[in-house]
């Protein structure tokens, strides 16, 4: 069954403590490469088949119900491969 | 400054207690199109610069310190567009 992806993350200008924790673990490990690390989410809708209407709803399912406007970016809702 | 996403899912074979709320909402809602929810994690990874030496090292972090190998799989370990 074709699955739609929809991707969420913390707003840039908002704190994300956990991915700070994760971050802070990196540099006392010595991995000096990751310099940041932000945690979001990903949602797989399982549907039925995937119509133009059926994404336009996943979106707007995205932005009312699995993202909270006021703190997260939706930042991709794709079919996946 | 480069990202690298990871993203990570609950193994196929496992419930997901919140994923299945969603779906239920969505019934519930008379979104019929809809069938399942997962919900997963997604990672940003901001870098220096991308190599295949800090690649490398991104999949062995995904794999070690992101996600738990018992309940969750690794789906995707990329350079951000």
């Amino acid at each position: 069954m074709p699955t739609i992806v929809v991707e969420v993350m913390p707003k840039a200008e908002l704190l994300d403590p956990a991915g700070k924790a994760v971050a802070t673990t990196l540099g006392k490990q010595g991995r000096s490469h990751f310099s940041g690390v932000r945690i979001g989410k990903r949602f797989e809708l399982t549907v039925d088949e995937v119509t133009d209407a059926v994404l336009a709803e996943a979106r707007e399912l995205a932005d009312e119900l699995l993202s909270n406007g006021v703190i997260e970016d939706v930042v991709s809702v794709r079919v996946a491969e």
